[in-house]
């Protein structure tokens, strides 16, 4: 079913424009994706909300727009170049390779689906009177399942922390987890492979540098945070944002432009006081939250998720989840980072990165808070969400895409009604009166139907037709996308109506 | 002269957060640049100029934003692969490396440099009676100088054409050409140099897929070209344009951000009937060059600079240059690309890549133009010309940076006069009626003619000072950036007056 509605949106972003798969007339590259004419709008508008939001709004934060290659050194200093890696392992036999944590929880997921049935059957049996929760914790079938699960778990987690990659054999060995595909049991090593793409930059071997393509934009904030600041004459506290491409060579690329190998990321770092982090931690997942709810997704879609186990560099850490076809996943990020990352690249780089706070009259280091989106999966998130066919009161069916109106890629469609009579030539005037302030679209092919049709499709939130009596009264019908309502509207007033419902400005003040 | 002008710009740019060397707590990464949080806002409006400009005024012209990583075989059909190189050469003692090419160039330069000497001395000595065009083509000296530089020329034309490196090498030697920084002559043969960033996608040395960083984001218009005609329903002629990073491994990589290794594109292929092309190519050159010129930057500064020599692809094209303070350099180009790319990818994808033309009724493979500006270097011709030392009627002087309005960073500047007396209370509350419309700043920190310099510094149109008399008529002090003209204003005219000189939409209606 989920995996249904998973390939519509795949050949609806592909049918009109929005996504179309990395160098296709080559047979396409895994897990990269190309923004066609209607995407490159939509990707565009969702970057310029973020931007506007976080640094037009904020007179805190300022926005950079740091380079793709660094510096070797700051992956050293950000933990990459020892941390950054998936353990693999793969079957001798099928010669597939395999992330080795992912098939010991799939193995997990299994006994999980296991007690979902205990579960099952057991409501049926009891009806109302059943207590799921006592049933979980006394029904002895289920305990051993979840015992079980946990210490598959904690082992894995212990293994892979302590870098003791044997034991992550030994313990596929033990569960006899097959590779999925051929049912073989015959595996290789489990080995640590970095995630970063390399490349040389210079001419020769013997005096090339070696470069990795950044995999996430992070650290371009963080080795010019005393350029910003003092520069910007910035004061505690305050953020720098920036968007731009992140490259990781995942093993296990899926989920259309959910999981990529070349991606965008909209992060801010957020200087502060040491000891105010966690304050502030807060105050930015419920910023963050809010941002997302104002786009008007459904409130209902959206979920925190925090984080038990930390990442090396964090003091607390939560994902605000989005409910996807394929389930609620991460969406956005927020981290309290510390001052892990500044104090890394002093190290490393022998510079002082502190600031001088005047109020407390000292130098430190300050902590930060990072909030981290993914601009594809947000993408995929308003364009899966907007998607709707609908069954309308006459029998028939439309498609329509109800995006937000600010960041719909084309805001009017104006239409004449007819090819002749001046009907065009009366269009085309309202079509240069309009596009100067929107991204509107002459179209006058096919019939006026299949016109709206196209437009509900790529979610143009209105519709302009030019009739034969709009040349008498100077008037038009505005048709509505998402009610499908029309109204007779005169020309003149076209601006503010449209303005009203798309302008960036409105979506803006709701934040 | 113009070598301190160009050190006044880097540092200024640096000083104000327009440009960081890339990495430069690590000393920094050779030709690569961060953009600060004014260079970062200053670049955004560049390329919202330039998307609005194509995009959004052209009816039958799309925006895309493909991958920078693409199928390897795109390079092998565009012909990158193969003729994408730099030829290099080392000197043994030094260990340096050179292109070969721009050896033998220095050195024709050098021998310019006497013809120049020949011409000054001849011209003190006939005075008003001297002829220039008839001494150059008479003069035995200096007919010979020229006849030696062509020869030297065209026969390394020759051998780089037909990748006779030998004989490039032997040219060398023969003219006895030195290593500038020793004088050794002691050199290492002459190799290609491709300029292409590799990397590999995959998880192993066996199975890992070679790729390259996109050396041009033409490319990824090509490959979907079918994809965009049809789900946009395009008809002929139309135009494809994309704004991205592309990479290019240069070996002598100079003049700050004017050529970089990493940089930014901003690309539209025009395809057109075959036979049409020359004339959309004298359109399309005409059209740009206006694009420009509306910018108010001075019309003197820009010429055409038509190619004699064409690269394999073309067959008509032409550089718009720009005077930067290191002379006439290209800041875009446009070429008459012929069917080359497209067919060339037919061959290699064994897909095709027609066109059905209606008017026609016959299919073919359209003809392409290409119009292709450099951000970077249009950033920094925006950048140098509008940095001005300006001395006053008072004697003082001041640093203005008078960008174009509608690109500048901070639209304006609200600025109470003192911190005290409900003046930052009043100058807040203009600071939150502008800031949903425009990218405004308040400061109250330091002297008002202090901020009235920072705020030249950075290119703000518009300072607002609120003063005690704010309080009781509703007005402030409107200054002009670039006249710092000061008039009172009411609060409430404000919107209106910094629209008509910021909004966009001026600049588009002149292009």
């Amino acid at each position: 079913m989920s995996e249904d509605i998973f390939k519509r949106i795949i050949s609806h972003a592909k049918e009109y424009g929005f996504i179309f798969q990395s160098s296709e007339i080559y047979d396409g590259l895994s897990a990269v994706y190309d923004y066609g004419q209607n995407g490159a709008e939509l990707k565009n508008n969702i970057k310029n909300y973020w931007w506007k939001a976080m640094v037009q709004l904020n007179e805190n934060i300022v926005g950079i727009d740091s380079a793709i290659f660094m510096h070797p050194t700051t992956w050293k200093a950000s933990g990459h170049v020892d941390a950054f890696n998936d353990p693999l392992i793969d079957n001798k036999d099928s010669k597939k390779r395999y992330r080795a944590d992912v098939l010991i929880e799939d193995y997990c997921a299994k006994i999980e689906a296991k007690i979902d049935k205990e579960v099952e059957k057991a409501a049926k049996r009891f009806g109302d009177a059943f207590d799921k929760a006592q049933f979980v914790t006394t029904n002895q079938r289920v305990v051993e399942y979840r015992e079980k699960i946990d210490s598959i778990l904690s082992r894995m987690a212990k293994s892979l922390e302590t870098e003791n990659l044997g034991d992550v054999k030994a313990l596929i060995e033990e569960l006899e987890i097959a590779d999925p595909l051929t049912g073989s049991k015959n595996w290789t090593e489990v080995r640590q492979f970095n995630l970063m793409f390399g490349t040389k930059l210079g001419a020769t071997a013997d005096t090339a540098m070696d470069l990795y393509l950044r995999p996430e934009t992070a650290q371009g904030i963080f080795v010019n945070f005393l350029n910003v600041q003092k520069t910007g004459r910035m004061k505690i506290p305050f953020g720098i944002a920036q968007i731009g491409k992140a490259f990781r060579n995942e093993i296990v690329a899926r989920q259309f432009i959910f999981r990529m190998r070349e991606f965008e990321q909209m992060e801010m770092q957020f200087f502060v006081q040491p000891g105010s982090e966690l304050e502030w931690y807060e105050k930015w997942k419920e910023t963050r939250l809010s941002w997302h709810k104002a786009l008007g997704l459904g409130e209902e879609n959206y979920r925190f998720h925090d984080h038990e186990k930390l990442a090396h560099y964090a003091n607390a850490a939560a994902d605000i989840e989005f409910k996807f076809p394929f389930g609620f996943k991460e969406l956005e990020g927020i981290h309290s980072r510390t001052d892990f990352d500044l104090s890394s690249h002093e190290k490393h780089s022998s510079k002082k990165l502190q600031y001088f706070d005047n109020e407390l009259n000292q130098h430190y280091v300050p902590f930060v808070v990072e909030t981290s989106v993914g601009l594809d999966r947000l993408f995929l998130a308003i364009f899966s969400n907007s998607l709707k066919d609908e069954k309308l009161e006459d029998g028939s069916e439309r498609t329509v895409l109800s995006l937000p109106p600010a960041l719909a890629p084309i805001k009017a469609a104006i239409l004449p009604l007819v090819k002749k009579d001046g009907l065009p030539e009366f269009a085309e005037k309202i079509f240069n009166d309009l596009r100067l302030d929107f991204n509107v679209m002459y179209e006058e092919k096919d019939s006026i139907g299949k016109r709206y049709r196209r437009m509900d499709a790529i979610g143009t939130p209105f519709c302009i037709t030019v009739d034969h009596d709009s040349l008498n009264d100077n008037s038009v019908t505005l048709r509505y996308r998402d009610t499908m309502k029309q109204e007779r509207i005169p020309v003149e007033k076209l601006s503010e109506i449209i303005d009203k419902e798309v302008n960036m400005k409105h979506l803006l003040a709701k934040v």
